[in-house]
């Protein structure tokens, strides 16, 4: 008998944290026993998906990343919203082990009711977006969260990735960081819907607004991701509680701009394009891999590699000769039946 | 008649440093009709590499990798070297321009004739690894140069890929930064074969020390990379010429372990079998997407995905049904001839 995915689909429905929790870990496991009942208890969970306010935060280390969370999360649960977060824990990639710990992240929100943190371990994209967030973030609606918010660091591949996920995309900068981050940050921007620079209190008020223009001007250079929509810049204090209601505000404005036009549906519609593109090439991985001919060989040249008696662009196109082609007859040693 | 590989191969192994920019463009060219070419230029200089000093250096953006990079390929020209650098260039994501021109970096440099300077657009990954940045490496390697230094931007996933490809990786740090760092830091340095503190110089030389001693402190809680091998930490100055041999007589140190043990050549071995499956994965993708029968459907679930008639994880398995099975009986929708 299969695992039965009912007490998973039902305990996350119920809002059971603990079920949540146990629910998460069954789809980031990487067991290949562990698949088929993490599809049917995806499959029994979508249906319930889509309602929730889907927010990805991200900013370079420093930036204040969990403070800001922190503070908008209470915030947000403060007016009976529910809030969860898919957080980097910014772990080791090699040992899993945190080395300044870490605990202290986000203990306020952590602890209430309405909240549910999930730190995703760093792992090995060091950027925080672990392979199964978009399942995770569709996990957390289906058990009733309002606010989903996705964290990443801020320089690598996670932001597109984020980007490709959510609905909101916000990106948090400091007054006057160095030169050379201008670069990267013009790949962010022109990813952000909204920039919020932070840290904007005690003496550093004047820098922010002066950081407010100069991205303000720097956004005018760039193509908009929305016709009807230039990224606003705001200051804020997470620290502080300052402006982080002004974020909030603008976040539900873009929204209505979006529902309004229809295209909350569209963006959407594309993001689930883009997601089954990532589940097919996994799953052809999958099939690939599992054939004994291709293990077979894979073994043969790879020994090959390491003697020295074959190139790596030349075993390639060994194994590739495995897969079926087009014309059977012109590749007799192919995965078709005999 | 297919277009001839040889005027590249023959340009590349004369040092004519047109003819090597060209190549690696043709390399990184995304047209279909280049792959063939693409393909018959690497195999015709691959039995040209392997002699040159592959070095990875990192760090986050503000660690001063463009100086250091210059100082140390100075370095090494002024002893007669040829030196290539594959370098981030952290120009805009989307639209391929830099915000910031940044048009000054390693300007000394790039003027030596015995270097050369391959900006690579930071592009999707934000993290400066290109997709071709290894067969760039190998191309370089042709072109007869004896050190090649692949740069990355120190967050991301691009680390691994360029850890994954070189004899030396190096991270670039600062003293006394920030404390959110150090889970990322972390990640970093357990890749590390050294760690060099930049910018020890003026007021900061006894933060640089005291840092030293904190990341010496540090690595004693890692497993290190290799048993023989506790990665060093230095100090250094890239802007005042400071410590600069100390770092590549260290590098030598670490060739001189490895080949004593005869390890280069195991871990390039390594690292050819990485590279083989990274190919595969693009082989198999191309063949799997060039599918007639997979294309007609893709087609179909996307709509259904649109219109709400269906889900990713739903619409996946049915592209993936295309597939043959190794039972043929039980899957008669799938590629196998009639």
């Amino acid at each position: 008998m299969p695992p039965d995915p009912r007490p998973y689909i039902e305990g996350v429905r119920s809002g059971d944290r603990r079920m949540l929790a146990k629910t998460i870990t069954l789809i980031e496991s990487r067991l290949l026993s562990h698949q088929d009942l993490t599809q049917s208890v995806i499959d029994g969970l979508l249906p319930f998906t889509g309602h929730a306010i889907r927010l990805g935060i991200t900013g370079v280390p420093g930036v204040g990343k969990s403070t800001f969370i922190e503070s908008l999360g209470l915030h947000l649960v403060e007016q009976g919203r529910r809030v969860a977060v898919l957080a980097v824990d910014p772990s080791s990639a090699r040992s899993g082990g945190s080395i300044m710990g870490d605990k202290t992240r986000m203990e306020k929100l952590a602890v209430h009711e309405h909240a549910f943190i999930r730190p995703s371990p760093a792992g090995r994209t060091l950027g925080g977006v672990s392979r199964k967030t978009r399942e995770s973030m569709l996990v957390c609606e289906a058990g009733g969260f309002d606010v989903i918010i996705v964290e990443t660091v801020g320089v690598g591949q996670s932001e597109y990735a984020v980007a490709s996920m959510v609905d909101f995309f916000l990106v948090l900068m400091l007054a006057g960081a160095g030169d050379e981050l201008q670069g990267i940050k013009r790949g962010l921007l022109e990813m952000a819907d909204a920039v919020a620079i932070n840290k904007a209190d005690g003496d550093n008020i004047d820098a922010a607004e002066r950081a407010k223009k100069a991205y303000e001007n720097a956004m005018h250079l760039m193509t908009p991701v929305h016709p009807c929509w230039t990224p606003p810049i705001l200051t804020c204090s997470a620290l502080a509680h300052k402006g982080i209601d002004d974020v909030w505000q603008m976040i539900l404005r873009h929204r209505e701009m979006l529902t309004s036009r229809g295209e909350l549906n569209l963006k959407r519609q594309e993001q689930a394009i883009s997601w089954m593109h990532q589940l097919l090439e996994e799953g052809l991985k999958k099939w690939f891999y599992e054939k004994a001919e291709v293990r077979e060989r894979l073994k043969d040249v790879s020994r090959h590699i390491e003697t020295g008696k074959t190139h790596p662009t030349a075993a390639v196109r060994q194994i590739l000769d495995l897969l079926p082609q087009s014309d059977p007859k012109s590749n007799p040693k192919s995965l078709q039946p005999k």
